[in-house]
């Protein structure tokens, strides 16, 4: 298994940004399209826990738009081999001074393009974290 | 890419539970052993974000072994080819009442034998997550 393939890294790095321009801008066209379509997505997200796709879209429809802008930092992409990334990154919210977010995504390459088939979003004091 | 090949599922599931029995009994060299020794291993804590190897085993050996035991719920194990995997659980611990943890890896299987590349953990309200 090789790590960091240059290719990969940067075919995922591509569609982690569509990703993120995408939250920020909440076009859950994207949000949605990224997430793999199947009950065995999962997502842990800030203040709740959701099982299957069916879940994460019903949350991504009822989502306020409001306050979704927000800085990254330490963000980090690694593959393992050429089907498989993780991807990590703290992020901080202007409305949420002194806390950071993580957010870790594990991608697969599936037929139809790389999906999210899991994802962890969590917020900690700042001071505990970096 | 086939998911949930049985025996991958069986594979990695037998390693996620070395992994529980050993952080509830905190036998540091099992949770070293299953975290790949790599720079690029990242592990956001509870409390903490990890950067590597060496920093998420410096944290182990300063880990107080006590009020470690809990309970876990809504375990699943979802696997993606033959060298891919996740695996997600809630759980509750007796001396955090009101709360509910999420822990979540991606196991990739290396020349070694299963890793955890990538590991999430932290905690909400009950109310909040379920």
């Amino acid at each position: 298994m090789e790590v960091d393939l240059p290719d990969v890294v940067a075919e995922v790095t591509a569609q982690f940004q569509r990703y993120e321009q995408a939250l920020v801008s909440n076009d859950v066209g994207v949000l949605d399209e990224l997430f793999r379509k199947d009950a065995r997505t999962l997502r842990y997200g800030i203040g709740e826990n959701l099982y299957g796709y069916g879940e994460i879209s019903a949350f991504r429809a009822a989502r306020s738009p409001a306050g979704l802008a927000r800085r990254t930092a330490r963000t980090v992409i690694t593959t393992y081999g050429r089907d498989t990334a993780v991807a990590s990154t703290l992020f901080y919210r202007d409305t949420v001074p002194g806390k950071v977010g993580r957010q870790m995504q594990t991608w697969i390459r599936c037929p139809e393009g790389w999906r999210i088939v899991a994802a962890h979003v969590s917020i900690i004091d700042e001071a505990k974290g970096g």
